[in-house]
């Protein structure tokens, strides 16, 4: 047993006479005054497994209950393995403490494609930045999605409906293997517990029945460090649930996972309820991709824009955007502290676009995402949103901020005015306590420009070019308004990074 | 007398004693049953004016009194002048009836700058596709506007204030030059009566001296056709107008224009409220160019994007688009049968920019400009907003649009789920009638597409590459649901001609 660290415990027995899913099976993980109650599952072939994810060091004792009896002594010691990821602030935490900073793709039906293609997707995910993958627990119809899985997760009925009850352990085994993969690579599985598109059925599991599932996939996967729960793909299209039953799964998933691993849910137009105890993150859709900071302030959690646009050429408003334009919306978006997903949709006679199926990558902007990922990796620490204080000089000619007669406006405005006028800016602002300022022009082509550095400290100011990926010396030592040329070209950011 | 030319009437007589501004003048002009009462004006130099603009031909008499006395008769003719610009549904179109698209631009204080710049804008105007400009009567205060104009409206009193009852008739002779300029180059003068920009006082001026100002501004300019009342640039930034005082503006203009010219207020972040009454169309300030067809359905009403941002190389936010973001904006508004108006801010050492002064055009938007205003013309009427029936099959599956989920869903959303879904699509479509279909594709760059047009007629299909200003047969005779094969690009149009 090693700290952070899937452990199993595997026992031989009958197989179960009725429910293959809801077995009698739990185990109680004790070490000191702590201890942690889990459920076992049957995974076929006369085989009980019990899964634990030992949060702490130290000597355990462990006891199996139900169709199994068994007691026993384990010690859990050091590991390697940084742990699930957590949200802290507005950021995400490994639980040793080590960064991480998401840089997700999606791959909605990876785990439905056959072994070659996941061969290749892998090897692909090696070479690229990626450190989280969007992917679905169930198959996926849906344009350039025709083709069936091998395996589905469950058996069926006599009368060829699914039956939640008889899980298909080959299903599972290779959806395992398939997230075991990515983690050896280091990547994150977001993985999505329900969604839409759907011509077997399992979009409209009666809600007893999607419990069922939730229940089974909680004792086999709960105890992965590197899987967080994404409730659905567009909740909001699947309209056989009703805001209730998203509820239920909510708390079904909550009951059921002993480690809180991330979790949220994913809306395709109306957002989630974010405020919710236990969603540890927003997931959401929108290229309204200014509203980072908007959103951390009003949830106080971490932001991911998870679909904002691919990068792709398909008929789909959502699948055709540029790889500037992506690059660009990246950039927006970590600026101000927030994080993003990439997807990629270039049409292919064969039917494996990246943003499904997986396959090789063919866009221009997994490339500069790496080069975003090793910049703010490199930063001292996660940026948070900086609102330049460009309204300095006014603030003066007014007793108060409140007296302001702009801010007294842009407060009056109504929802429309409001909504549309935030899409002006194009440019952002993030930065690292008084270490560094980033501002970030997006499509703005500014020959000339200005950054509000602090007055009592100097700064080294450069120039990033996003798409290019260059990065060069402005202005050796800076101090306060600082008045900047640039190139007059769309993607560019300016870095002020204080001078020890 | 012409029909739709100003008609001057001028008489000697002694300087006024009070004000110079609200002189005992008016005349009534009367052809048949019809009569028309207007005010006469103190042009300076012992000389009083009366200008009338006839709406019709025929025998006119007319009879002046006041501190002028007398009559006459007059035969009004026909003239080759189209007469004033008017809205109709959702478009405009002279008096005459013939076609007016708005492809206006910006140069604020186009009537404060030497005559030799005046001169030159004038030159650089008839090379440029624009036929409005917005420009001030109040000089313009501003980064990149620090000059001082050769004359200011009004004169000063002892104190230094200004005083509104008595203006100086160089300015306006002056200003009404520039008008008269334009015009003859088909231009329209979309003159904006207020704005905040200010460092001479004009901006704060009472009330009922801003009525005065306004009272004499009509007795001179009404009768000139070439002119639109913009009642200010950002009527919301300036502060010390209520909304009260708004429309005491509003209604001060309407109750001294006999010719009812287009009105409209133009806001920095607040809309004003275009349901109004004397509101003849939106005059808008923001880059939510896709609502074009929702301001449209919702004030009945033309809408004109007077801002929304520029083509350009500044400090702002506003002021430093690229030119193909400039044609891309103008190309999704105008596909749904709303207007734009172009503006360029190259930042330039004299501070002569375009948007403020006049002078060159440097920017790469105007000469797509010109050819989208060149095709928009050649169309056999303007162009309504076109929703592509991309549901049908889905309409199919349920008894009525009301009972699709999805319309449901899109009714449920908050406001600011709607507001930032609408951005979302970057296409849009409009027609004319049966006629013509156009499909832009705007930053999408989808190399397969589709385009869902009548079955019952044939149409050819052609491409436009709105930046290349190329145009290209794609498919010589298509009906109903058609695919395309696109280049993958952005900046992408389909249009759809029928067939005869």
């Amino acid at each position: 047993m090693r700290c952070y660290e899937t452990f199993e415990l595997s026992f031989q027995g009958e197989a179960p006479k009725g429910s293959h899913a809801e077995v009698a099976l739990s185990a109680v993980f004790t070490c000191g005054e702590k201890n942690w109650t889990v459920k076992g599952f049957y995974a076929g072939n006369n085989t009980y497994k019990v899964r634990f994810l030992p949060q702490i060091e130290g000597e355990y004792t462990w006891k199996v209950s139900g169709v199994v009896e068994k007691e026993g002594r384990e010690t859990c010691t050091e590991t390697e393995s940084h742990g699930m990821v957590k949200a802290e602030g507005n950021h995400f935490v490994y639980q040793d403490g080590s960064k991480y900073l998401p840089f997700g793709t999606t791959i909605y039906a990876l785990a439905h494609q056959p072994e070659t293609l996941i061969d290749q997707t892998m090897e692909t995910l090696k070479q690229a930045p990626f450190n989280k993958v969007r992917h679905c627990v169930f198959p996926k119809h849906y344009d350039y999605n025709h083709n069936d899985p091998e395996f589905y997760p469950f058996e069926k009925k006599e009368d060829g409906s699914w039956d939640v009850h008889h899980p298909c352990f080959a299903y599972w085994d290779h959806l395992e293997g398939v997230i075991r993969r990515l983690e050896e690579m280091g990547i994150e599985s977001d993985l999505i517990l329900f969604h839409a598109y759907d011509r077997w059925g399992f979009s409209s599991l009666p809600i007893e029945e999607a419990k069922v599932y939730l229940d089974y996939l909680m004792r086999r996967l709960s105890a992965i460090p590197c899987i967080w729960w994404s409730m659905a793909n567009e909740y909001d299209i699947m309209f056989n649930y009703t805001m209730e039953d998203w509820y239920e799964i909510e708390k079904t998933i909550c009951e059921n996972d002993p480690y809180h691993h991330l979790l949220s849910n994913h809306n395709c137009l109306r957002y989630y309820d974010h405020s919710r105890e236990a969603i540890t993150h927003c997931s959401m859709q929108t290229i309204a991709v200014h509203k980072g900071d908007e959103w951390q302030a009003r949830y106080k959690k971490p932001v991911i824009f998870d679909e904002f646009c691919y990068e792709g050429n398909i008929q789909h408003e959502w699948g055709n955007i540029s790889g500037f334009e992506m690059t660009n919306r990246f950039w927006k978006i970590c600026t101000k502290g927030a994080y993003g997903t990439h997807g990629e949709t270039f049409y292919s006679d064969d039917e494996v676009l990246w943003w499904s199926k997986g396959g090789v990558l063919k866009g221009e902007s997994p490339k500069r995402i790496a080069y975003l990922k090793d910049f703010l990796y490199s930063l001292p620490s996660c940026l948070e949103p900086w609102d330049e204080p460009v309204w300095e000089e006014q603030d003066e000619m007014y007793d108060s901020k409140e007296e302001n007669p702009f801010i007294k406006l842009i407060k009056s405005l109504n929802p429309e005015e409001k909504e549309t006028w935030k899409f002006k800016g194009g440019e952002c602002g993030g930065h690292c306590g008084e270490e560094v300022f980033l501002k970030y022009f997006g499509i703005q082509c500014a020959a000339v420009a200005s950054i509000k550095l602090p007055k009592d400290h100097k700064y080294k100011v450069e120039m990033i070019d996003v798409w290019e990926m260059t990065r060069k010396t402005l202005i050796e030592e800076a101090s306060g308004s600082t008045a900047l040329e640039l190139p007059g070209k769309e993607g560019i950011a300016v870095l002020a990074t204080k001078i020890a």
